[in-house]
């Protein structure tokens, strides 16, 4: 069977991640080309993973005929059109969330998408991708928790992380807190429930990082939500978590309740010491998430070549999306918003 | 010193524990009279525990004269009214939640109890006795924490009282389930935080139990506040753990978070079977706060004898009640309340 | 019923533990007199308990007619003695561990035990009074764990101890790790499989604590025994846990395996802060037996008033010092023992 | 880079993993040629792996001049004479544990390893590239644990595999419980004290498997060893884990103490069911070791291609074959066995 040549178009902190993973662990793909406007990353691509093909621009990467696939990790505002391009070039696309950022955008994407059915898109979500939570949703699918009655969704950035988000956020618009982080909690509601989004109700404070509030961003925030089925969904994002990395996802049913990551293990040691009886945590994503994100694009090759469509569809972005956005418009208008 | 003589209105499944604790654990402490209009429970008192004065009326029991205080476990319509009385007799007066079933009556109750400065009152807020919630307070007290940010608040009674819960439902009224369950927690945010509430907004449902949608009631209820010094708080109060008597609190910080309760484990004990590797865990509220309501019968004794007045006090009684009742009116007419 | 009337001699640290549950929490029970030979020990037993009769001497104590019985917890090499004695006055006996120190004087108080069935005699096993091992043993009876293969017994006191034992060590004998830790092991591995000792085979050293290799004792001791059930039992033995004090059993059966206390969590608090998701631990054996000490000595009071015998003999005492007596002289003479 | 040029003899379940993770996880290789003497497991080679060369005979295989290096995971009888011919070609070498049955074959063995210094040699310690034992294996290079005083080794097989190996037993040696499980063990307390055996004292027991006896096996095998540096190391190997596959080591130091594997989670769900609070197992050795697998062939891989040589040399085999055939000849003989 012959590799999949992907090109990957961004080589910032995710990018790396990725890129790695396709030289190291993606048998069946080839990292054939890459772009960025950034001299190192194109230098980091070329040295270290041996790429050959390095582009400053990404319509000239798209441009090489070779190409099979591309990979989208560029700044979000140019995954819309980046994935209209190659879609329109006859490239399998993998983007990273979000589509875009206006609704309306994300529409125009989904359309594009649709009359491309022979193309596999598929959006970041990897968490659908971990094990554990693979695990949880056999568990749910086989009925073993009854009916789902209520989720809970965490997603706390490690305190490491906070003063360069600070540093970030005075010049730059992550979108809100929803739409930057709670994101992927929303789709994982959505992929248990199998249900949409009623209603949202947000809170949020600058408690930990006052700083936060000159620029319009949040450090913690929350929502409360209802779903169509009735399901009770509470949302928790936060960047002050001195832990490590907290993903943490509940989902309460009928005949029992299932936390994944209750404590984000890093491994399996237990320490005793003079702090008490301590289970290291993971630090990040990349730590957190190493081996969904190797699953996310395997499985994105693998459906290349076995002609199947991906499972993670240009409308569950654009639905999270929807979601992030009216948790967002709740925090700024203090309501309860209708979806 | 002499010993405390106690009255006590009330034995049903609460009302055996205290009377137990008070004759076999509360050293300075006599349980010297009991009323109760069930005939098997003053048998049970008499045969039991022995106690020597058995009334049928409250008000009977209250007349004699050696009497130094009163534990009132009497349901709660009773409560306002046996409260004043006994602080009209001059007895101490330790009484089970709530203070009254209308803000009215609990209000005039307040006043009553300012009106008797020397008497000391009591709730029975137990969970504030509890060895790991006064563990974790002081780690807040002591700044371990840094600054509130969020709360997490989970009372989840067994599944293995749900059926009866629903027989109750049919032909009584329990106040709901924010009256009913969460104004412990209501009780623990006001303590842990030191500040009130600002607004409240609440969900329910019944797809564990439909049959509490005719006796509106609700199996499930879950509510998002703000207090007033920005910290968020969730609850979420429910009446179907399979796992048995799940009370959590989760208190997060600038500098960590605490969770108490996070699994509720009976003991030390850990089991490794074809399940997995297994903590058993309590299965109601008497074997989880057993402990606490020791310590809170002993505190209240204790602050007799050292004329000292109780820290859970009637305003403790009316604030929880005055927010628990936000989070019902919340949840019937889907709006956001401010308090 | 009236109250067991009980005289304690001792009133050390366990000393000091033992007087206050008796004052405070075994209902059924007086601390009426009290004998030591320390003034400030009695002077705590008149001001702090209440206690109406202190005696310097033991046998001025028991010979107070009123007494019911005697709770010894003075130093081992008093209790073969001050068990005869107390129950040639006729006195029922609660004795701390050991009954003697020489084989030979365990004998002859067995004997004199054997001599009084009507007098209750209950050795300070306390262990088998936790509600955790109680918790294990009802498993381990109802056959949840089939049959027992092995077991492995800790018994690691806090670091915070060990200078203060470096220091005792310099001027007294402990009677050697396996004597004076883990004994208690050696009766719950006797109560849990029913089985007796057939061989043991210990090492120790002293790579925490150089210095106590001067004293001939050892800061962590290890034997390896088999029973005559087949079950094999690893023991270990230390006086330099970080984390604190750390009491741990486990058991493997043919269906399953149970540990109590694979970590001594103090109470329900986890806490995540910058370490990593941390347990708090037990910090010492009053605190980690806290109730077990309650239980133990209810149960004796309960057994006097209820005239039946205690299920904690003196052939438990004798069979528990032989194999520590094993254990010890097996690694002083590196070879494997019999018994 | 050119891919190194692999060639596997035996496929196996161990080797079915090996095999399958070159071909999908070890990106510098190629599984080049496999040798079997069962016709499906090459069907399975070619079939499933897409392995072009497929020999009946291993000597055919490394006659191929093609190949850079072979993965020896045939039967343990093999290895000794397989490794020898394949440093003769000139081919580096992964050989699975032990190096041979015989202390004689395995001192040749290692002799000719030392001819052969250009030539990679790595025996498959695959514990070592664990990432809990990895974290650890810092954390005490680091001194966070102080100086090592003792070591607690499990190694229990899922009870899942009982039967089969009961059958296996009847035909076949497995070597000895202590050869055929705890080499892993006895390796990892060589990589984590450095240091060497000094004694062993071993003891068994069939009680979960008493049909074992008749073929001089054992289900469980306990043995108590001393380190030349005074280090307490105990061993405990079984058969019958119900919970699953359960490999614990437990490291204690005059700072700390560490566990890797006190519970063997399968992932980071937490199960609040019926039964308790639960997490899931890993059932069997590819499930816990995945990684470990992949990562210890990288190494292997990477080691070639950088011209460096092995942290495993066939020196750590023969001494942990040592050690492990002492356990065994103190079981059978009932004495302390001296190395």
């Amino acid at each position: 069977m012959t590799k999949i040549k992907i090109g990957q178009v961004g080589l910032g902190r995710l990018g790396q991640v990725h890129a790695s993973n396709i030289v190291n662990h993606v048998k069946n793909a080839e990292l054939y080309a890459v772009a960025s406007v950034v001299d190192a990353e194109l230098a980091y691509a070329k040295d270290q993973l041996g790429v050959q093909h390095c582009y400053k621009s990404y319509n000239e990467m798209i441009g090489n005929d070779e190409l099979d696939a591309v990979v989208i990790v560029s700044p979000s505002g140019f995954h819309a059109v980046q994935i209209t391009q190659a879609l329109e070039k006859g490239l399998h696309v993998f983007s990273e969330k979000p589509i875009g950022l206006e609704l309306e955008h994300i529409k125009q994407v989904v359309t594009e998408i649709d009359k491309h059915p022979d193309k596999v898109f598929q959006l970041g979500f990897m968490r659908r991708f971990d094990e554990s939570y693979l695990y949880a949703k056999e568990a749910v699918d086989n009925g073993d928790l009854g009916k789902i009655t209520a989720m809970r969704c965490y997603g706390i950035d490690p305190s490491a992380g906070l003063d360069s988000f600070i540093q970030f956020a005075k010049n730059s618009a992550s979108g809100g807190i929803f739409l930057d982080m709670s994101i992927h909690d929303i789709d994982l509601v959505r992929w248990f429930t199998g249900s949409e989004f009623k209603s949202v109700y947000s809170l949020g404070n600058n408690i930990a990082a006052p700083e936060l509030s000159d620029c319009e961003e949040l450090e913690t925030g929350a929502c409360l939500s209802e779903l169509e089925d009735g399901t009770i969904a509470y949302f928790l994002a936060g960047r002050n978590a001195q832990h490590g990395y907290h993903v943490e996802t509940e989902i309460i049913g009928t005949e029992g309740m299932i936390r994944i990551g209750n404590a984000p293990e890093k491994n399996l040691v237990t320490l005793y010491d003079k702090n008490g009886v301590v289970r290291p945590t993971s630090g990040h994503f990349p730590e957190r998430f190493k081996f969904a994100f190797v699953n996310e694009l395997n499985t994105f090759v693998n459906s290349i070549q076995n002609k199947e469509q991906s499972t993670i569809t240009g409308v569950d972005g654009l639905k999270s999306t929807e979601v992030a956005i009216a948790m967002q418009e709740s925090f700024e208008s203090k309501q309860i918003i209708k979806l």
